[in-house]
């Protein structure tokens, strides 16, 4: 896929100059200059030649083959010369020219006149508004950049092309490898699906990065990413999510949700790695480049140092990944092998005269132990250190054992020579141990993703129909929020187990229903206006006699009136009385690039303050269901403490799945809280106590 | 203080070497080589002249001036060695040699030599077991280091002497400054208390940096701290804190304090700040030692790149800083110099193309706004980019305006020209916009504790001697816990609030306590094996009349011998019903490093579950019994959420004072949990429900 950039035959320079000032000679000079074997043609309406190479007034009079152009004039002539290339036969086109979108209206309008000539000669084109295009296993470097990164496993895309220029420099600093590298810019054409998709199927690629600050659609996203990260590691930042939206919401699930929680939910339920830097990125991509995936969380450490040593111990935990316990048989053959004031527990400390052959012993020991699935080896550049030959043997061993094993040589110029020997052996170093263990943790996150099974979203048998009509109705009525008797509809065609209920108009509807549901019951204040009843005492518990039933009835009425005078009530509505259970809540709200963003914490008018939640994009699986009820601190106690029975775990679970089949039938429901949600023991169930629903207005 | 190691006016190097590779020459030849002007005096029993210096065959030849021994003989005769250098009438060793504590117990007992022979002369000892000192202001590199660092203002400590050689290393390649570095190894003599004590009223010291792995003594540790935090920052790094502790604990505050908390707590109330990792101190130092303190936490970004800007703005958010708000007259100011297309609010892109003089005018912008308290200048090296130039105008707005201004220039070849004149300028850079941030939230987190009122601990009107009574009576039962009536005893004697309660030994008294303190009353099993109460029932709620006390009494009776058969039973407490009010929990638990850890946070059965818990290191005044009230997630509900009243945090900051007192008053209170306390609206108080509470064993 996308040949016409990875493999052109040959390459138009469009606004090809003469003076190395100017971007239309310093492309051309990069594509000359790093080794492209293929055609380059220099298109200048003046010149004859440039940089040796003939020059033609216009892409028309190109010679075979030309596949790909690079075009940097200015931006009101980018769509004509965009039809030449079409005419020409070309297939694609890297707009480096900036003037588009970025600028405003007249800009927009261009932009569309560039995409629709693309379009219609079937040319797909990167940018505009971009730094290039590099390349490294067709050594073409189509960007302005100042230098070529090596050869490397790494496909990198970013949306800021600012920002590209100093990953580059960093990475030519640091001698980091990539085999593509793109600058998307505007995303015209061209946008992080198709180079998801295409680097996917990249031989050339064995860990995709990206940088990105906005995505053009959620679902799909979600659905390419979840494809790519099953073949391979896709490591991501996503900035400009931590500032709150902007919508005014009133439910608990809405003001606990956001941007920030969505994106941190979708790329968690695809696989993505989140880094938090630039440096976090790289030291991600540079393990998932070099190491195979670690298959167990177990972190051996070997070291020439104590006190580093430590750091790393504090780091793994830290990062909730485990301390490997040696067997018996690896500590015995360390302990006979290496000197007496040596530990032989992990971390293993070969001491600070250590040379490289004590070193291979500690590293071998462990590489060999089948409890140990990751290793750290540190090294500080003491009196007797041995660093390019610890740099060799550590390299031969972790080649040898095919285990992820992370160097942590730390110093600058002293450990300088052991550099270039880890790099051969595909061995990353670290400054620090802490940047070392975040690496595996990545790692050990993408593992975990590789065993987790696909997506299984079942389909349930539950009544559409019923919910069509409520739903149907409401908007009928232009409401916007479902009262009780609505939602309780809504809810119960889909299955949520709720009380018994009812809608009494007057008190003496509510002494029938209370007699009819039997006592205690609870009265409720109805209508669509009134969001957060106790707000207003508009819930009464455990009423136990036809008179409480009416007194309570008559009070709430006066309250409600007196309170919301605009208000419109319905009445009450009469409730079995229930008792017992934990509270939990679950709801949703729309998230405007994810869609309904599903949420489930602990309950009850705490929500907010505690915010035990947790969340996922809809639709989810009961696996993901499962796992949600994990995420909040107060798993424990449903899980049962203290001797106390477990909570129905699977009620919620199937409550979890229910509601996110129900919002994903129903794209119309936008926000949905059931708080509390009561969870009885193991067997027993859940019930909805109280709910409320709003729809798209 | 400590001049026998700053400025000495003599050195012999007792163990000095003719041999290159060994450290007796590295040592000398570093003293010699980095023009320490003193008189330097090899002592080698053989050799006439070393380094073309005139050699002695013992310390007690060496001619004046000589004040400091660096010692590098094996260590079965240094004690013998520091005899001779007291008898010379030196002042002060240090002890390179290794071969001590550290090997085991007949190392120990020549370290026990070498302090009592200090002792004796009065000599003060660094080590054994160090890499040495190095001393950048009389240029004193008295350690077989590889390297000197450049001269600075970071005093530097580490108990690690292999993560000496590392440091310095890096130190070395990145131009770090340093004034002392200081490793300070077994610490026989010289431990982390002298040398803050020194650094404290060192001029040469604008930032004291230590790698910390064990203290010696908490609350000395304490005291020192707090004094030198309130002169210049403190950055430590504390490893080997994760691993819970080892002693069995049955109390809440017990399971969920640790070494870690202990640790935490205990560096924010003196005003230390914390570092993660080696990376993370020196980002911090290099802020600290080259910028004046902020005077706010609003910061000011300006970019030349979008991309970059909004990562920095993300990290703002995140670390808990502000993105200033820029007054109106500096807006317009800036949308009048900057090229349209230029954002003017915060962050400030100065634009892809931005020359040094645009950058200046964004940041001298930034900085004469009275908005901002704190800069990040990013820089990605693009096209026209001014690299140098924009370092230089930067470094001159920078020292003009006087506000900590962070460079961010995002590379590595590029953006080197920059480098040296960054640091000229004393302005420090970061790879990352994040690591820029990290460091401004220090220096943030420094100001506020400079802003901080020192501690003052009330000495409250308590019965002390009621206390002492009670516990010098368990003491004589050999009881290592108390019992309900003792533990009431004692929290009565300090004024904690109780609600009415009497201990009853058979049902007949249980109904007369009833009816004494009026109905509803509880019943609570009263025995001192019994910790836990309601898992085996040993707690009935809301018992209204004579004759449910009767059988409440007698049916618990029978639960507790059924269950605990071993557990002495005392009978049960007949205690007052109180209705309503929030659950917190207060207790302490002995940390071994630093005494009475002081816990408070959300109560009830739940909280070890919800772990809403904050810590302080016992004692601790008044505002910093507030300031824990605000750490725990539920505070918004103490202070009252949706219209409710707020509850009555005067009530329980005033137990937090008094448990700190009473635990402080009485060390041999290793455990007291009140739990719940609860809390009523504010005005009315606050009632400690249940306690338990544990005597040294």
């Amino acid at each position: 896929m996308l040949e016409m950039f990875t493999e052109p035959r040959g390459v138009a320079v469009i606004g090809a100059s003469t003076s190395p000032e100017k971007l239309g000679y310093q492309v051309l000079h990069n594509i000359v200059q790093y080794g492209y074997a293929g055609a380059i043609y220099p298109v200048n309406p003046t010149a004859e030649e440039i940089l040796g190479l003939r020059a033609y007034p216009s892409v028309l009079q190109t010679p075979d083959p030309v596949d790909l152009a690079v075009v940097l004039v200015p931006a009101r002539i980018v769509p004509g010369v965009l039809d030449e290339c079409g005419r020409r036969g070309l297939k694609g086109a890297v707009v480096i020219s900036a003037g588009f979108r970025e600028v405003g209206r007249e800009g927009r309008a261009l932009e569309q006149q560039l995409i629709d000539t693309a379009r219609q000669y079937g040319m797909r084109v990167v940018g505009p508004n971009v730094l290039g295009i590099i390349d490294t296993v067709s050594k073409l470097n189509a960007s302005f950049a100042a230098g070529m990164p090596r050869r490397g496993h790494i496909a990198f895309m970013s949306q800021s092309g600012a920002l590209c220029t100093s990953v580059l420099d960093l990475a030519l600093g640091q001698g980091i490898g990539f085999s593509r590298f793109y600058s998307i810019g505007n995303k015209a054409d061209i946008n992080e699906l198709d180079l998801l998709q295409a680097w996917a199927e990249d031989p050339e690629s064995n860990v995709v990065v990206g940088y990105l600050e906005g995505i053009a659609d959620g679902p799909r996203f979600m659905q390419v990413a979840r494809n790519i990260t099953r073949r391979k590691p896709f490591v991501a930042i996503k900035s400009g999510t931590t500032s709150a939206g902007s919508r005014a919401v009133s439910s608990h699930t809405g003001t606990l949700a956001g941007s920030e929680k969505a994106y941190d939910a979708a790329f968690r339920q695809v696989g993505i790695v989140r880094a938090g830097s630039v440096q976090d990125l790289f030291d991600y991509a540079q393990a998932f480049a070099r190491l195979p995936v670690p298959e167990s969380d177990a972190v051996a450490i070997v070291t020439n140092a104590g006190g580093p040593g430590i750091m790393a111990s504090d780091a793994v935990e830290r990062a909730g990944l485990r301390l490997a316990s040696l067997t018996p048989e690896i500590q015995q053959h360390l302990r006979a092998a290496l000197p007496h004031a040596a530990s032989v527990a992990n971390p293993i400390d070969v001491l600070g005269d250590a040379p490289a052959d004590r070193y291979a012993l500690g590293i071998e020991g462990v590489l060999s132990d089948p409890n140990v699935g990751m290793v750290i080896v540190v090294l500080t550049p003491q009196t007797s250190t041995q660093i390019p030959e610890t740099a060799r043997v550590l390299g031969e061993l972790a080649r040898r054992y095919r285990k992820p094993t992370f160097a942590v040589f730390m110093g600058d110029q002293a450990i300088r020579p052991a550099l270039s020997i880890l790099a051969e052996h595909s061995v990353p170093n670290y400054q620090v141990p802490e940047r070392a263990v975040a690496a595996m943790a990545a790692m050990w996150q993408h593992r975990q993703w590789l065993n987790t099974p696909p997506l299984a979203v079942e389909t349930l048998d539950v009544d559409r129909k019923a919910v069509r009509e409520i739903l149907d109705g409401l908007r009928q009525d232009r409401r916007i929020t479902a009262g009780d008797a609505e939602a309780r509809g809504i809810l119960e065609a889909y299955g949520i187990p709720l009380p018994k209920s009812r809608l009494a108009r007057n008190a003496d509807e509510a002494v029938a229903a209370a007699e009819a549901i039997g006592f205690p019951v609870v009265l409720k204040i109805a209508s669509p206006d009134i969001l957060h009843k106790t707000d207003i005492g508009g819930v009464k518990l455990n009423l136990t006699t036809a008179s409480d039933v009416r007194d309570a009835f008559d009070l709430m009425m006066y309250r409600a009136t007196r309170h919301m005078p605009e208000a419109t009530i319905w009445g009450c509505q009469v409730q079995q009385m229930v008792k017992g259970g934990k509270e939990v809540i679950i709801g949703i709200n729309r998230d405007p690039q994810f869609g309904p963003l599903l949420m489930f914490g602990l309950g009850g008018v705490y929500v907010e303050a505690l915010k035990d939640v947790t969340f996922r994009v809809a639709p989810i699986d009961r696996r993901e269901a499962h796992e949600m009820l994990g995420e909040i601190r107060a798993y424990s106690l449903l899980r049962g403490v203290r001797g106390e029975r477990p909570s129905d775990l699977e009620g919620i679970t199937d409550v979890l799945v229910r509601i996110s089949e129900l919002v994903s039938d129903f794209p119309e429901i936008v926000e949905l809280d059931i708080n509390p949600l009561l969870v009885f023991p193991a067997g027993q169930g859940v019930l909805g106590l109280d709910m409320r629903l709003a729809l798209q207005a």
